[in-house]
């Protein structure tokens, strides 16, 4: 199918003397001649800015690392280096609507906590005795564990470690608040929370998604999961046995999103997170949907085709994949299986209508690399 | 206060001879006066015609094992004791609008396939090798697992251990479905269903209900859970949790709700289910509401006030609680927890909104015990 | 299809001296042999006490104006002559679960307020003035309005006329309260309500449900409509508007269900209601549905055929159809348009996903009629 | 309240030489220092970059009409004049996330079908004749009519007048449709639908939105609207009964929301729309909340107070309200009503969690007038 817009249906008004001179008047009342502007802001299919990108873990690393000298975490608000999207500078979106950087804390630091309008999430890389206190519960979280830190929620993180850094990678929708002009903060009027004695209570009440405290959930109205932590050693577990049960998804292999156990949607409104599970040698259909995701490979090394063109990823490493673009996953490792950690704005996308998906059919569902 | 219905508001019509011929007129062309049921047809509160009740598990056990000498089972259709509630003789009900009864299986031993609109559910008391194939998927069962058997779901069953008979207790709303005019029923056009060769797969996709296969719920149109079968064992680390993390309920000890992982709602539209624990010594407070309650003791031994008088109950035994009926519990091991099983037509007063509850603040939320 | 009991999947055990002793046995514990019942209570479809039946207004009216003479309405609780199905004496339904009765208000009568668990509906079948007061607010309805009194509203009636008797129809949801063992009753602690100054304030706010008040939906928490009045004109005309633009419905005409505007479902959640109209001469196509349903001619004349069998009727007759009979209707008047009122329980019968229908395809969707 | 970045818990890195390289190295991966951006993309409140703007009709009419002569509908695939919000030229937006634009049509004029993801809605100005066919159904609206065009409907507009231009208002989420990479375009197939004979059929359908066809309901799975055309007649009388029953709103006079008769949510599921009516000399406090609003006069003059500025505005005016601006209205007619026509993307703030409102309470509500 071929995309001209020299056809009926879209806008052909070729420009002359008179034309300029009427879009000058326009311009001086605020206004404009739509016929101008219509082919591109209603484009055929999506044109997003940001682009495919992937960042090697083995470059951020050290840099992330050199950060913890140069900056105080209280002086930083929070001591974190964000991807920005070589696509668009602006904004601070490593793709579409989300942001995503990594943290570090040092030995026994800890920092003053805040809330604001954005939904926050954590996917831990490295190092052990990380902690956060979201609305007052204290989540310790360690290497592969998922956390949830939802909007308008007070949170505050540290590192209980004597000896050992911790590096956190923190995902946003820090540009979707600001697109829609919602963005609010505040700092905590104590600087610091009241905490509740029992550490991960969340997890001690509803760690089992179908069993569920029986009243509990008629007192929770927010829009929020109320589990707010999804260890590793769970769904490790538990994406070995849906790979027993289940052939999984064509495009994405094995693959489970974290949902809020009182709904079963997702675990805010605005962001989803999955963990995949690649078999060894693995290697998924294409497709292509709306809606924005960051990869995080969790676990092994493989490859991904994204728009075409292939990226190589190693544990570590993070990737981006733009609204619409083609992606398929391939595990290079002939006996292990690969993780791949993501989050995404597809709420978002289902919330508004916007969702869209297809399955590459030809070519056996796979893209050609060019390159 | 007092429930007098010689009082304005009320019917209160004398009879004479005059308004007698009346009502016999009105009879005739099949009619009647309102104000001569008005009174009854609408009560001051809840006049249910099944009463509390215990049946001891050592009364029921043997006569279940005669049965299994006196008929077989493809000639019961199922060879089930059932409970008649003392207040109530016709309908099959043993509290309410929900059924229960004992169904005793010989090694080896295997039934056809049927299936109907009332819904099931089994909570296995003994016995090693149960199975039960739901809509295809075989779920093996031992003592203290809990498994659904949905309106509509083509089901049969077996034991398929050598040496030792099962015996499970089966719970339906086949009482409802009948006073709904609503009831159908269908013998398996084969006899026997098509079998997944995953057993319990639904465990394996959904064990962790608040880590979801992706894109299936998508597919899943019906109303009951995807999730067939919830082990004890799971059950059990729960409520251990619960118990770490929240004071639980004041009335109910800690008490967990088999939920639809899905949506988080019961596990069917017209029964849903319970496993609390009591911790040793803990004397719960009492409460009534509508709806009706059939408990099986899974573990433990104590009491249970209901309506004013005493109880006692210990492993195995089943006792009911009609709507509105005042109940407490108490667990009378120094040293042990006690669980008790339950099930239940909440979501059918939730659904017509006809769901209410007293928690008994007097005499410090302890009924009076009669005799 | 034929429906043998005679057939492996049904209970076929036959009766000796060892099994009658055993069922003596079984019956001194409030236990029984469900096999002894099973074929009863899992019937292979619907089998309800209830029957078809037609009351004739012509008859019911003399006695209704008769009972004006012989109770005073504040000692019946309510004037009604209420219509018993004549296939089950006991527990008040004119069908399954419902209940209706012909309610008669004097000249300048009125009522003292009460409520219950129990919703009822109106339609007003001849007089002016007839008056109700719902949760604080009146509504004046004349012959042809549909209101409603919300489980739980308090309400009181009353006749404002100088001359003339107001006759209005009630229909109440009470045989599935007592069922579900829910009934709660309250006089009103004053007797009478505190009144809005504005009668039909609710049709005033949501009078075309598409346009909203902005604003109060988020303060509406109730499980009914906010819309407590639907006046006939608008009915009568909306009607005459889907039959310009709509094919209507094989088995119902052109039928409207009236709605809460604030969800677009049924106006309280045990009882739905509509309106039907049939063409001159118009005759839909046979069907049976699991719900009962409670037929008010509102104008014309034409008849029936319920389970084979004709039903003529003419405007004010009451005529009812039990779950699962087939049912079609025939408009007589070749020039005039005839109105069927009707209400029912589908609403319980989604709720608890009861809902089952079928269109007659043989005989070109035409029962044979019997006799 | 004060809100100065120089506190602990906001971003107060003191850049130096060290810092200008590694922020520099950082750039050369793609990646960046948080606390460099922080405080702007983390804002103590909403900061959008459109600003509050009126437009005079008596401006934009002459050039509409000029347009007329200047390009062929089809050539410029809509012959419209767009507005552009003064504080942000690109994204062709009026404020915040949508779009609205004024189209001409000539006598007899009509154009070719296409759809867009973006959704659409209509709100006549002036002008006999004007229809569009959307999905295949023609609507014909005239002068204070509002319709809609929903994401993914085919449509085509028209004039079938033979003297009189058209002239309506277009408001579309374009904007937020291109921010969310969701953008989609298609030309009919055939140029033009084929049109369902019965104009206007879904108002003849849904005119009354709690009276509802019975089962049309069930086959409508779409996420807008079946409702399709809203007249001024109708919102009119509404915002009359609505005054008699209620004290209205004390921010918005008397409210009417466009609602979805199936639903009760709004039209469409990122646009909503409102009618208020201002009683003569009403002025309502000031409010501010998340989302944005473009407002149209529909009938009557007077002024609205924005972020502590006046705009005076009379028949056919266009203003805009950005995120989170206080604002309030004041109809300064003494005898006659004022109307005000507005959209907005509140169901997206609602859906995303992101709706905050806040009423003023110092100085009775009304804002300080800044010149």
């Amino acid at each position: 199918m071929t995309y001209s817009d020299d056809v009926i249906g879209r806008a052909r008004v070729a420009s002359d003397a008179t034309l300029d001179e009427f879009y000058e008047v326009l311009k001086g009342v605020n206004a404009g001649a739509l016929w101008t502007v219509a082919n591109d802001i209603e484009p055929w299919f999506p044109q997003p800015k940001t682009v495919p990108a992937l960042w090697k873990y083995r470059d951020l690393r050290p840099l992330v690392e050199q950060a913890l000298g140069l900056v105080k975490a209280d002086d930083a608000g929070r001591r974190v280096i964000m991807l920005v999207n070589p696509g668009k500078q602006d904004g601070s979106a490593v793709v579409g609507n989300v942001y995503t950087g990594l943290q570090i804390m040092g030995p026994g630091e800890s920092m003053t906590a805040h809330r604001h309008m954005a939904a926050a999430l954590r996917f831990v890389h490295e190092g052990k005795g990380a902690w956060t206190v979201v609305d007052g519960q204290k989540l310790t979280v360690g290497p592969g564990d998922f956390a949830i830190t939802p909007s308008g929620a007070f949170h505050e993180h540290g590192n209980e470690s004597d000896d050992t850094n911790v590096i956190w990678q923190d995902g946003l929708d820090i540009p979707l608040v600001n697109a829609m002009d919602a963005g609010f903060y505040q700092v905590h009027p104590k600087l610091y929370q009241d905490v509740d004695p029992v550490p991960n209570h969340s997890y001690l009440k509803y760690g089992v998604g179908q069993l569920r405290p029986y009243g509990f959930e008629d007192s929770w109205s927010k829009r929020y999961s109320p589990l707010f932590a999804y260890p590793w050693e769970q769904v490790y577990d538990a994406l070995h046995n849906v790979a027993k049960a289940s052939p999984g998804s064509e495009c994405d292999g094995y693959i489970l999103e974290y949902s809020n156990p009182l709904t079963g949607g997702s675990v805010m409104p605005t962001l989803s997170a999955h963990m995949q599970m690649l078999l060894p040698g693995q290697a998924t259909k294409a497709h292509r949907h709306t809606g924005s995701v960051v990869y995080t490979v969790a676990q092994g090394s493989g490859y991904s085709v994204i728009a075409g063109k292939r990226y190589d990823w190693t544990k570590g490493d993070i990737f981006c994949v733009p609204s619409w673009a083609w992606h398929e996953h391939v595990n290079l490792d002939p006996n292990e299986e690969a993780f791949l950690f993501s989050f995404n704005d597809f709420p978002v996308m289902r919330s508004l209508d916007f969702w869209r998906e297809e399955i590459m059919r030809d070519n056996d569902g796979h893209q050609e690399i060019s390159e």
